[in-house]
């Protein structure tokens, strides 16, 4: 069997994984972090899946973050005990926090204002079970949390400490690292990431509270970082599959992305310069993380059967079942004769999005003689 | 129970949808198009629902669009007999149309080709069973289909008559109506569909082909048609739901809109007049529908728990999980207080898109000492 044989079988549109491309970018981050001395926390949000979850958790069932309580929910079902809650606590979630944590997971929850303090504080007193916290700190102004010199931290930590909840640590992401390119711009955001969560570990640590954990972390920065110092684990959710954001900003190369949807060429506007594909917005998500790079990608890259870049061609146009392949607007690539009923594989610029428009992943094996496996994903909240 | 008791038991990000309104919203299309002589063919790709379907479909089991096969074989499951796959058929997809359509289905399929033709009429001598065809013209250059002076639509009649598929008629969408405002341009590009299907479908008969069915259809063309002699079927999807795009061109008001994302606020910032709600682009989509018209929904309006639109808010950026509400930059209105904990309700850009991020609708009664239902949502292909 081929892989074109093997991917012949799918319905379309299909997510398609590359398993050892996925096991090899793994494999980098790890490399790059253990010299670091810093720990792998994956941000399993990318994935929502066990079965990828499984291989890119330390001994498949280590530290993990997640984005919603129900990837918290499905992956400690699963066995995994040390789980983040890496997004806002709204004190109407508390209940499921706790009956997670009454189950036998570890799962932590992250804040950045005495209100939502307090909340987890009663809910702690009330059930006397301590939930541990991360204050949320912003590094770059793109989103929630304190500056890392806000006196609001240490108050925050003493309604949590004397309030019967456990102050973990500090948590921050560089989110705006997505919009830097080359080496250098992104090893600067990766040292403001580790500065900032350092800096406000430091106040915490003087005004007498604890703060064992110091998480940063990005794909970008989790790449380029040069020095962590200070820090003490390491979240990155993308870096397993890549896309063509992380390739337009230099952090990996089209050969990295583990990701792509298959298509099948479904008629032509020969006038226009269009092939029409049954991937549309609906397959490809909305996602237009390219647009304000270097090289627009439109809605996505155009590969062969094989994966195989075919020179100059995108996805210029989507509706909900509908894509238009074109040239993109810079190429003088001459159109390929492809056929309806052509299959195609096309790289998604943000993985997160692109995965999420479906229900598992069509997974191609590293021996094309083995069977697809499929694994499944869920969603919702 | 008020309104705000109902959806404080809700988990968030949640769907809601608008009974009441969805109701109106249907009323007000049918009584457009009973006068005009015309039938409605819903499309069933915004709702992808059977429960919403049975108040859309005309009967509870009229004639219904479709844009996967998934949603075809998912409504023929629940009764629905008449489907027309309003999307190019890829010859790979024929062995389950004939399996839907040996169940009981009368299932037709759209093409453009005569390869495809070709394709159709051998699975329909193969299995003696004509599959029916519409031919799709394009009427204003936005994606597929043949010109309506095409002389391709005789030959692909005649491949398909003579293979033994059955040509039922012509079929084409105002695609490009979606950015035109207002009642006059709407009716302009009403009249340039209705043309196009009308001079294709009489090439057809010239010719001594079929053409039982010459079907058209957009929500904005529907709602503004003002002559639709010679069409026989309209098909309109997001009239039953509307968003901030039909909004915006006119079609409907802000106070039609029956879909909401439920959301709670989980923080803010403000140093930057920001409210972080835990509604992102997984909840609201990546739709950005309202960028190119005159006033930019960001990625959705903002209203209070009872739907009242919050003046001069709007969801102004999103990550995966949380949304960024703000001030519409031309906008002088005070910020609310609004606490963490606060339950918010947001208009989305694009309905079809934004339910598509959900396993489900629930639903606001007309009567609010009524119990919410849960309308289930499929997806996948």
């Amino acid at each position: 069997m081929t892989i074109a044989d093997t991917l012949d079988a799918l319905p379309t549109p299909a997510l398609v994984l590359d398993e050892p491309r996925m096991l090899r970018n793994i494999a980098r981050l790890r490399g790059r972090l253990d010299p670091l001395g810093v720990a792998l926390r994956p941000h399993l949000k990318t994935v929502k899946s066990v079965e990828a979850a499984r291989r890119l958790l330390t001994g498949g069932n280590g530290p993990a973050a997640v984005s919603t309580l129900k990837e918290a929910e499905a992956f400690a079902a699963a066995g995994v005990r040390d789980i983040l809650y890496a997004v806002g606590i709204a004190p109407r979630k508390l209940e499921r926090v706790l009956a997670l944590r009454a189950a036998g997971c570890d799962l932590s929850v992250v804040l950045d204002s005495p209100g939502q303090a307090a909340a987890v504080a009663d809910a702690s007193r009330r059930t006397g079970d301590p939930i541990p916290v991360l204050i949320e700190i912003d590094c770059d102004g793109h989103r929630s949390g304190l500056r890392p010199d806000d006196p609001a931290a240490v108050a925050i930590g003493r309604v949590l400490e004397q309030g019967g909840a456990a102050l973990r640590g500090v948590v921050t992401h560089a989110g705006e690292s997505y919009g830097a390119v080359g080496a250098d711009a992104l090893a600067g955001f990766a040292e403001q990431e580790r500065l900032a969560a350092v800096t406000a570990a430091t106040a915490l640590r003087a005004a007498g509270l604890p703060c064992p954990v110091v998480s940063v972390g990005s794909t970008p920065t989790a790449h380029f970082a040069r020095d962590l110092t200070g820090v003490t684990e390491m979240r990155a959710g993308v870096f397993a599959l890549f896309d063509l954001v992380m390739a337009g900003i230099g952090v990996c190369s089209l050969d990295d992305i583990a990701l792509s949807v298959l298509t099948t060429v479904i008629g032509h506007r020969r006038d226009r310069g269009w092939i029409i594909v049954d991937a549309g917005w609906m397959a490809l998500s909305r996602d237009r993380g390219t647009a304000a790079q270097a090289v627009d990608q439109g809605y996505g890259v155009v590969c062969d059967i094989d994966g195989r870049v075919l020179d100059g061609l995108i996805v210029t146009g989507v509706n909900q079942e509908h894509g238009i392949v074109a040239r993109r607007p810079d190429s003088a690539a001459v159109l390929p004769d492809l056929p309806v009923g052509t299959l195609l594989r096309l790289l998604p610029n943000h993985a997160c999005a692109t995965a999420a428009q479906f229900d598992g992943f069509s997974v191609l094996p590293d021996d094309a003689s083995q069977p697809m496996a499929h694994w499944p994903r869920f969603r919702g909240w």
